[in-house]
């Protein structure tokens, strides 16, 4: 089982590969008056998610020169980095529906990608019959120890930027990320899972007790809408977060243009989820203090509108 | 004469209304290698400019309800803003060159809007008129001490954020925002001055030793493009900094593209110029240590392609 050991090793292995990524203070206008806002700009991560934290800190413990990885697009992206970085060869599996932007980057690093499908879930088997066929180590999303160690690194600089920080929001896909930042904050800081009406895989899996193949539909189905939520996330979060706030595409959209207008920050529908919640109202703090939001990810194809 | 008191001063007022911007340390291929380079993100500033620094310290010492000012885009909407935070009105002079982005955002604040030409140059006539047909005052961009003590608060910030950094490449327009922050480093950090060569306010000004009327060209004129470097400006700047380094417009548009592909950030033209001496050679560090760059705005229409 993951603990926040593997992850404090992870740190140190993929610092030398990976930006500390800065905080900025905002005040945002809510549903119920202004709110004083933590912004975790994870959005000018290389490659422009916090995917490499995962990519790295599994390609570092990879010994042979090949790497398959499956993806909406930015962990694609990241393990292309990261092999590139790192001297080895990369086959990316994403759905059409991939934003160009990212898709373009996976190949200027170098890697081959084979594009098919529009959702994560018409990649995994394909990628999974490439590996079988193969026998080149899978980089996995969302369900691998190492990967999580290293998403989880966003959870430590969390603690130390923003020590006031309480109640971060965080946006869920396949649950790694929300699961290994609130495995590094457990009994300083609390994590508040958001998702996309149209990818409940958290929702889904509170409500059956265990992950249950989940929906993948709406703008932010390709970063943030895997067949189901992974197994090793929930582990992990079954326990150490509330239930999970859904946000409507309106409000997503909604989001990403005030980031833009507001804060000319540029947000992929993904990155802009959890935001989403605070502005919208889906969630409100039920407690005075500093709330905290992580932008995940940046990779657009054009500014918002 | 402004001193780094009066800089010190305006940062405590305009504390309440402006963001403490962050910074991000990155690594560039420059021309002569790889070189590690601290970025100053004032593009994520309210507004999307540095300009609301010397706009709130201006505003906040003005007792009347009205107030003018005249701009290339930036200035005039931080002064749009301040007087709507503040409950003035504003009316603002712009040339039609003007991203539609700021001019939009200018109205949005409530500013009666007034854009006539293609250069700043062409709207200081119609806002002087202006001024002395109504007696409403009139925020200078750049050759005012209010305006330059508020702008200098940015080397206060550069020095507590980034302290082993000893020299910091700044863009240079009217001249106010390297001149208040070169006098808020003195002694313990050093502006390297870039300018755009379509507009060497800062050039043909070393080279007469006085400020002369200088052509306002190229993709960076709306916001680097006065009629001249300010006199004030000038002052402070003379026994301050080096030789003005000059940049084309295509290392500007290259380094908006590198700043966009990089590290997610959107930079309009002006906003880049002081990056674009790095990426170009057009200036290389004669010794080793840390370079800052500052990023001074980010009010652009589109991503850079």
């Amino acid at each position: 089982m993951l603990t926040k050991s593997d992850i404090e090793a992870a740190r140190s292995r993929i610092a030398p590969y990976i930006r500390f990524t800065p905080v900025l203070d905002v005040v945002l206008a809510t549903p119920t008056g202004l709110l004083p806002v933590t912004l975790k700009l994870e959005n000018l991560q290389v490659t422009g998610s916090f995917k490499p934290r995962g990519a790295f800190n599994a390609l570092l413990q990879i010994e042979g020169g090949h790497v398959v990885a499956l993806s909406g697009g930015n962990h694609g992206l990241a393990v292309a980095h990261a092999a590139k970085v790192l001297g080895k060869q990369a086959v990316i599996f994403v759905p059409k529906s991939a934003a160009a932007t990212k898709v373009e980057a996976m190949k200027l690093a170098g890697a081959e990608v084979r594009q098919l499908g529009d959702v994560p879930a018409d990649v995994f088997q394909a990628a999974e019959a490439f590996v079988r066929e193969t026998g080149w180590p899978m980089v996995h999303p969302y369900d691998q120890e190492p990967t999580l160690a290293g998403q989880g690194t966003i959870g430590l600089e969390l603690l130390e930027q923003a020590p006031l920080v309480r109640r971060w929001l965080l946006a869920v896909g396949g649950g790694g990320f929300p699961a290994a930042a609130a495995l590094a904050m457990a009994g300083e800081a609390e994590v508040i899972p958001i998702e996309p009406e149209g990818c409940p895989g958290l929702f889904e899996a509170q409500k059956a007790g265990h992950p249950v193949p989940t929906k993948a539909e709406g703008i932010a189905r390709t970063s943030l809408g895997p067949p189901s939520l992974g197994q090793l996330p929930w582990e992990i979060l079954k326990d150490r977060v509330g239930p999970s706030v859904l946000v409507s595409d309106d409000a997503i959209l909604e989001a990403q243009r005030w980031l833009w207008r507001e804060v000319r920050i540029v947000a992929e529908p993904g990155g802009a989820a959890a935001l989403a919640a605070l502005l919208s109202g889906a969630w409100t703090p039920d407690e005075a203090g500093p709330v905290g939001v992580v932008v995940c990810g940046g990779n657009a194809d054009s500014l918002p509108v």
